[in-house]
């Protein structure tokens, strides 16, 4: 039952041109992200479908990118299991789960056209669609944890003046994760969690200064006024995640009473690079659902009981952490991400050997060298390349390259044609490397790989 | 406007337990999928959203390959561009595009609560988000052919009577596909399309007896009595349709009169095991939507005109799809696409250090073996294995992983261990091969790079 992390912004208006501020923007993060967007064709928005966004190819590569690094990260190394879950549900399941009486203004109802008694809800969040699926056979200690990812667009009818750019939208999609546990598992999960988060924001997404690690802190809500469950879970509860937190030496804060009402929490706040503060990965227990939806495993003990339920995010909603990228980076994306990732120049464009050799290094570093009849092979490597053959001078299409943010260039002329080696340099210097095409395939998927 | 392939199937009851037909089921596919599913844990269906699938992990890991290898085909062979659209779009969108006319009973309508005003669509189709996309910036010719893919979830309100595991959905994913292009482009796209439909039915998918390439036919649809564009357009596309069929090879059948208004179209028809048709792919033009959307490139010669439009889907329904893999291999996934993929064996389960090298193997198969504060890499391999260490006879694990349908079996003893070589047969034969973990893992690469 993760709420997406907001901030109201009311004065940024949808329905204007596209883009365009009609009244002093102060969503610096989205103001940002408009402007790139606009230059890289990331994305547009459109009054047809307010707050959902249509991601042009270059910001479906990225998404895309983004969506491959947490599946990997995910299920290769934190034992999740990817599901795919519907997106409508009748009105019971929400009546169920207390959506209908608790949120029913933040969601969007679906009605079918043969039965007016058919009525449904939009999913704003997975949490009940998995729990459907924990239920849908007996479940034993053995298989707890059990960890479901889901990468599904959600919908969330948020109010139409507060609807920004990438970071207030009502179609957005999160790195969603559930976990089914035992109260005694729920120490290593939560750290395994964090985990996760560090190796994002600490190493993978540097969005402090010049690339350093993102400086992010944690904060802990606890129990409010009305809550649900025992007492005892929840001091025990709060207690294992105090320890994890003083554990962890990273900055950690206490919101006390502001905890949700089926259990605490800790949110990940991270700084913009102008110091504002944005909540994005979240972590939280739930005493609520497993009752509501009675969720049981048969123990060891050969007695059922009930799994402790925890939902997490750690981009959060992937829309707004490509926002906040966006605002760390400016549209110098790295190299892994770069929807420019390499610009093949011949050098002088009359010369029709010349740009047929261009095109073919082009069309090699795409992977997209492949006979007629045969399939382009599973897990193969492709990477984004154009090639500038238009009749300018090289200078001026080197400079346009680098301004639009191209990582590499490859400079094709007749001396690298005879030796088999192509002059190669990077954006932010002039420094000109000599690699064959297979070593420069070779430094790309190195820089890939290791997300660089 | 592709509508979903469909027969329509009131027997099955999809209110009562899960995979159980109520009344003598004839729809073959779909029980031999239920079937499969059951075993195999590939997808359950509840009554709490008639018509959508819960993929379990297991049927998601095929789901995902199908998509993975289909991007790879469109993206990196013929052109196409993917593009994330939204899923709701106001009510004039449908207006505009005629389906608020033509085809409101069949869509679901969706509210949201702040405006009584406002009122969506949910989606049946990609077509007229891609028009907004086509028609966000102004177009050149030099940008046509423009080819934009999109694998969103769509729903269609079927009748609730026919709704039928993984054939007869209510949500369900196309690998779309829409194609801007000028009249002279017609042809060439067309024969792609088909290209990569035999690709597909022919090369990889081999849905014949004993893996034989799938037999299909063509059908060409043409002008129905009530039509929209020239009858000279009209015309000359039918005759461009007629000439590809010809050169094609194929088997290929005309249903005069029975195209849409909008254009005629190509449908792939194929048999399943039992002989019984089934349409898949279709192929269509669109003189109508362009017109609706008021879309125009700049030509040339500087004048604005109107591109044709494409429609094509070569799996059609992905979720169809599977059934009819189903269908056709019951269950025994090729290695590629198996969610089982290999089973490792110690042969003596007393012996901790063997235990504990095929765990060791397990981990390195799965590509897992990754250091703690390192990322898994993307563009990694990693493949679905599982280990087998119960307590039980050496004999009842193999034929029990046999049965479970696991493409390979790894077996870990002494020998192996010392040598370094581990023994590996197929699920079909018995003969051994002995492979270091490289050598498996060269031999799983191979098998999943060319879809065997």
């Amino acid at each position: 039952m993760l709420r997406q992390a907001t901030h109201r912004h009311s004065a940024y208006a949808l329905f204007g041109p596209r883009f365009y501020c009609t009244s002093g923007c102060k969503d610096t993060v989205a103001s940002v992200s408009h402007n790139v967007s606009g230059k890289q064709q990331l994305y547009i928005t459109d009054p047809i479908s307010p707050g959902s966004i249509f991601f042009l190819p270059n910001g479906a590569k990225i998404f895309n990118k983004l969506v491959n690094f947490m599946k990997l990260q995910q299920q290769h190394k934190f034992g999740f299991q990817e599901v795919l879950s519907p997106l409508i549900y009748r009105k019971s399941l929400w009546e169920r789960s207390g959506h209908w009486d608790n949120y029913k203004e933040d969601m969007f109802r679906v009605e079918g056209q043969d039965l007016a008694k058919e009525e449904y809800g939009l999913k704003p969040m997975n949490c009940p669609g998995h729990c459907m699926i924990f239920k849908s056979v007996s479940r034993s200690y053995s298989e707890l944890p059990l960890r479901f990812s889901d990468f599904s667009p959600l919908h969330r009818n948020e109010a139409s003046g507060a609807l920004s750019g990438l970071t207030r939208v009502r179609k957005f999609h999160q790195d969603d994760g559930h976990i089914f546990c035992t109260p005694s598992q729920v120490e290593s999960e939560i750290k395994q969690s964090l985990e996760l988060v560090d190796l994002c924001y600490s190493k993978i997404f540097r969005m402090g200064p010049d690339g350093s690690p993102t400086a992010y802190s944690l904060r802990l809500s606890t129990r409010p006024e009305h809550y649900i469950g025992s007492l005892e879970a929840w001091d025990k509860a709060e207690s294992v995640l105090r320890g994890i937190l003083e554990d962890s030496g990273k900055k950690w804060t206490v919101n006390e009473g502001d905890g949700a009402f089926y259990g605490p929490k800790i949110d990940v706040i991270l700084s913009d690079h102008r110091g504002k503060a944005h909540q994005v990965a979240t972590i939280q227990l739930d005493f609520n659902l497993p009752e509501r939806f009675d969720l049981k495993f048969k123990d060891k003990d050969n007695t059922y009981k009930r799994p402790i339920m925890i939902h997490r995010a750690v981009f959060g909603s992937l829309e707004r952490f490509m926002a906040m990228l966006i605002d760390s980076n400016g549209g110098k994306w790295p190299f892994w991400l770069n929807p420019h990732q390499c610009m093949v120049i011949p050098l002088n464009t009359k010369d029709e050997v010349m740009v047929q050799k261009a095109k073919e290094i082009a069309t090699a570093l795409r992977g997209e060298n492949v006979a007629k009849t045969e399939p382009v092979k599973l897990n193969s490597l492709h990477f984004s390349v154009d090639i500038d053959d238009r009749a300018e001078p090289v200078g001026y299409r080197i400079k346009d390259a680098i301004l639009k943010n191209y990582s590499y260039l490859v400079m094709v002329g007749a001396k690298e044609i005879e030796s088999g080696k192509y002059a190669i340099r990077s954006q932010e210097s002039r420094e000109l490397d000599h690699l064959s095409v297979d070593q420069i395939l070779e430094k790309f998927q190195k820089l890939e790989e290791n997300y660089l």
